[in-house]
């Protein structure tokens, strides 16, 4: 830890601005000497408590633009993408799987996040299902039975939920969204503004 | 005109990115030969056809976001702008003026759109008056008594609502909206990725 206090990066697994974000990120702050706190979060329970919809739905103008915009952003950023299948998923394995290994492994947790976002939006595997996490988490070298009983263990749970509410309390309504020293960035669109903001010390 | 086809830029003169986008775009689209064709819109219609909210308020989480995003993008991107003290407002005058205008003389209505959104978004103007929007025409050598009949004209008035249902066939569900050979891009924050695709050709 330097002497600058880490950025703080909001995200559910099931976003697709998250994954992006979540690419691009810590090389970023990396360059300007910060390390980046990440926390998975339940968009569910951000748009029940602020009242928000979900952006993106198969219908209308907006919907079908933004699933349009997933795919042309990840071109765009050099990143791979496929739509999946099935979406948006649910994401309480995911995210308490992320918290269980990150109490133990900082860096393993950190693996973990990248490879359950790349397993969703570039295998086109169902997040969702605790026995895709177990498969995921296992090919990293983690212990599966472990894992298992982790999903369910109270403690993990109520972290989650806890996360979420200081996701609330820090203003976060959306996936993804950057916080730098109390400056709040939302979306994978607003990196060169994250990055002037490291580059400027503000603007 | 070349032989590339021009650009299309929808806005309503009420939105601050849709500001920020008229600021760039017609230098953007020079610089790869291209042009640009103006369309504001009214975003009101927009939004009634498409089953939309307007995405800023003052009082939510995203509302707040929204308003200090609006001001910190315009440093980003070096453009002035002032928060107007009454957002967001009808601009039904403003564009029907600048119909009136783009029958007669190309150049003077970009140059009305132009001081219009400057009028609203750095002199914090209540660009909803007519009175203002005569003004505003005036100061750029508009005649003042032909278009206070203007804005009345039944002609103006369909041309206007015409515009809106055009928006809508293409796709259009916000402000603003830049069409490139049928790719639609929404916001300020995709001129990054508009670029990518003027210079790549599609991406």
């Amino acid at each position: 830890m330097n002497d600058k206090t880490a950025l703080d990066f909001y995200f559910d697994f099931s976003s697709p601005y998250g994954y992006l974000m979540a690419e691009k990120i810590d090389a970023l702050a990396a360059q300007y000497g910060r390390q980046v706190n990440w926390h998975p979060i339940l968009l569910g329970i951000i748009f029940q408590a602020t009242g928000s919809r979900p952006p993106a739905d198969a219908v209308s103008s907006k919907g079908k633009y933004m699933l349009h915009d997933f795919a042309r952003s990840a071109r765009h950023m050099g990143i791979p993408y496929n739509p999946p299948s099935r979406f948006p998923l649910p994401t309480q394995n995911a995210a308490r799987a992320y918290y269980w290994l990150h109490g133990q492994d900082c860096a393993l947790a950190r693996q973990f996040a990248h490879a359950a976002y790349r397993a969703f939006f570039v295998d086109d595997l169902d997040i969702s299902a605790p026995e895709t996490v177990l498969q995921i988490a296992a090919k990293i070298g983690v212990d599966r039975a472990k894992l298992e009983v982790a999903l369910q263990d109270p403690a993990i749970k109520a972290r989650l939920k806890d996360e979420c509410e200081q996701a609330l309390a820090a203003g976060v309504f959306g996936s993804p969204h950057v916080i730098i020293d109390g400056e709040a960035f939302f979306g994978a669109d607003r990196l060169p503004q994250i990055e002037h903001w490291l580059a400027s010390g503000g603007f």
